[in-house]
């Protein structure tokens, strides 16, 4: 998934604000129902962020593009732990990377990710 | 109502981004109901911004303190017209300055302004 | 222009928070220079928000797609009247109208817009 | 330092959007500055966040205040690691935790911290 850098993501060091890499990483994770048409929200159920280790290793700038990969690190009953990487686009390196641990919850309970969710992440 | 400018309210510019304005306007707004222990969400009522003429006069920067008032220009049935004006607290200054049209609605629907909503405006 | 509707667009409410338009609005004018592999900002010359006026017709939500359309209502020396419409991609219905007045700056002083800004916008 | 959620903060689920706790611990890490009358960017001198982690304990929701707490774990001559947490008013309970490293720059260079930010804090 590909994102352009606009000024809203800014701030006044000139580069990107540090937490809208962790909110690109969920349009990332969001985007995988998306495009299959689906929604990331389903009979109640829904995901939430538990847990998450970041590292800022470049920036972006205003008008470039990133670039966000996303693959399951582990997949347990209730949790999956994912490890997302940004690269900017023109020159091709990792910006940034993050693992994230997020919990399927049904309403306000933790619950079994659905079939309905394991086959998007497949 | 005083606002502090933070990092994430700047962009590459240097200064406020312009749509927080109208962001901090909204905290004003909710902040009415907040300071008297209330929520702007009541039954299913609630208001919707339904047009807005903002004048954007001068800037704000980090670190900086803002005030907003806001006045009640008109009150119909089921909408609001308000003006909201921020000043930065250095100088004393109007920096911005907007009309906002809120409707109540129920649920989905334009409902009459119920008087719990307009006990908070008094 | 296009753009997805993503979590951090939301709010309690589940829909797009009110002034995120304007922001989805600044977007598509940054990307009229982006798409042509050029800058907002140029040898110190940006344009900045002077006067808004924006109409909430419908509303958006998540992961819907929406759709800016700008164009250029007024061109003066040193000023630019734009009119934004947002349409929801799924019927095609306008939900956004903003006239929106931009004063071209060099630094902190207005300016003429200079023909490189003129270029973009043919 | 405490903190009012708002509109803004909140998406879809009702609750505060996960990565603008994150946002909060930079205000209340710029607030130790401002509360002195103070900057956080000095002479060229900024910190940026290297690395975070977070965990999400619990959630806030709107109108509700939180209260962040911020200490130094580890000095050294251009890094720090901090420790923020932030508390619900309500019920005093911690909600979330992170651990962030920040490193000092001078413009794009790492640097030692100067003696500036030290006083602070102190």
């Amino acid at each position: 998934m590909k994102i352009r850098i606009y000024y809203e993501d800014t701030d006044i060091g000139g580069i990107v604000y540090h937490s809208k890499y962790i909110n690109f990483c969920e349009r990332a994770r969001s985007e995988l129902f998306f495009e299959k048409g689906l929604s990331p929200i389903f009979e109640d159920y829904h995901f939430v962020v538990k847990k998450l280790e970041a590292d800022f290793i470049e920036s972006a700038g205003l008008g470039e593009i990133i670039e966000i990969k996303t693959k399951v690190i582990e997949k347990k009953r209730a949790s999956l732990l994912l490890e997302q990487n940004i690269y900017r686009e023109k020159d091709e390196k990792l910006i940034f990377s993050m693992k994230v641990l997020l919990v399927c919850m049904k309403k306000d309970k933790i619950a079994k990710i659905p079939d309905y969710f394991l086959e998007v992440l497949k």
